[in-house]
């Protein structure tokens, strides 16, 4: 029977989804799917693209058309891109690799995204890139440390007092500094127009 | 012999430097003292607590006092906290892991130098602390993705094109959005006195 290259993320995403990124190795993968490594290797060449085609996968909710205004389109794209992290087991773990390995289309296009809603508030051409990178940074380690709690709270790990303070109400926490970096774009664009 | 503490941390330490953080394991780390799993255990009950060692370890150079004034001092403590997580293998990965596990004593202190200069900027107390949060994962996120690139071309690692790119004049691009924090940080206290 042929093995389609979508076969094998469905495959991946379901032993990411029931054992965790540890576990998402390409023997492992071929075990699940009863055939062998090079049958894998044929689609994936090396384990960064798998990753890569997993992140794809787990973004893909994530990559609608945002609505209109700069600072509404970079709230919604970021509060859909953590839900979609938030929608797998390590996935910000998942994301924040393929984002370093460049093998993410689907984190290429959010962004891209992020890149023209910067653009859109006025910051220059050859930062507006840094600007949307900025924004990725603190979503992938807000969502990162957020998972990590859940999970551990899952798995009934005692964490100290304090972490617990911390899981009170994750969406106030994730939209202030959201807020923070929205606000900061907005003082750039000031800022440049000031030096005029 | 007696086993210390302190040479159960550099153990460890040499460890991750010289094969990463997936080598850090109890077991890895008995052999190579040459002690049983259960001497560790009499100095780190489970294996986060060891890791936090390790983060207080890598993070001790971060921690000098910050010059005056806010702005002043987030920078200061933001490139040394980078600098120390680029001085050890996997640095930014270990400390995000041990941040989410609560389990850094150093990492509470940075973020308590953070929390003092947002207090300092006008941020209302209870929401300094998220603006320092916010600050962290921003420079956690930045670096570890600045750390997997600067190891894979150390590995010889083919990157996509578009990634060497990224890995020019790292130091302004830190920067940059060091500065959209700490210019969102103004702008929420101003926010908050055109609001009185």
């Amino acid at each position: 029977m042929q093995l389609h290259k979508r076969d094998v993320v469905d495959a991946a995403t379901r032993i990411l989804d029931t054992y965790g990124i540890a576990d998402l190795t390409m023997r492992r993968l071929a075990r699940e799917l009863d055939v062998s490594p090079g049958a894998l290797y044929w689609h994936f060449t090396n384990k960064q693209r798998l990753l890569g085609a997993v992140a794809d996968r787990v973004l893909r909710p994530a990559l609608v058309d945002p609505p209109a205004g700069w600072r509404a389109g970079i709230t919604d794209v970021c509060e859909k891109f953590r839900d979609a992290l938030l929608s797998h087991t390590d996935g910000a773990e998942l994301v924040s690799a393929s984002l370093a390995a460049g093998q993410s289309e689907a984190m290429a296009q959010i962004l891209a995204l992020l890149t023209a809603a910067a653009a859109d508030a006025g910051v220059e051409r050859e930062n507006a890139e840094l600007a949307a990178r900025t924004v990725v940074y603190y979503v992938l380690g807000f969502t990162a440390d957020e998972q990590s709690r859940l999970q551990w709270d899952a798995a009934g790990a005692q964490l100290p007092d304090e972490q617990s303070v911390l899981s009170t109400d994750p969406n106030r926490r994730f939209m202030f500094g959201l807020r923070l970096l929205i606000d900061g774009i907005a003082a750039h664009n000031r800022a440049e127009i000031e030096l005029l």
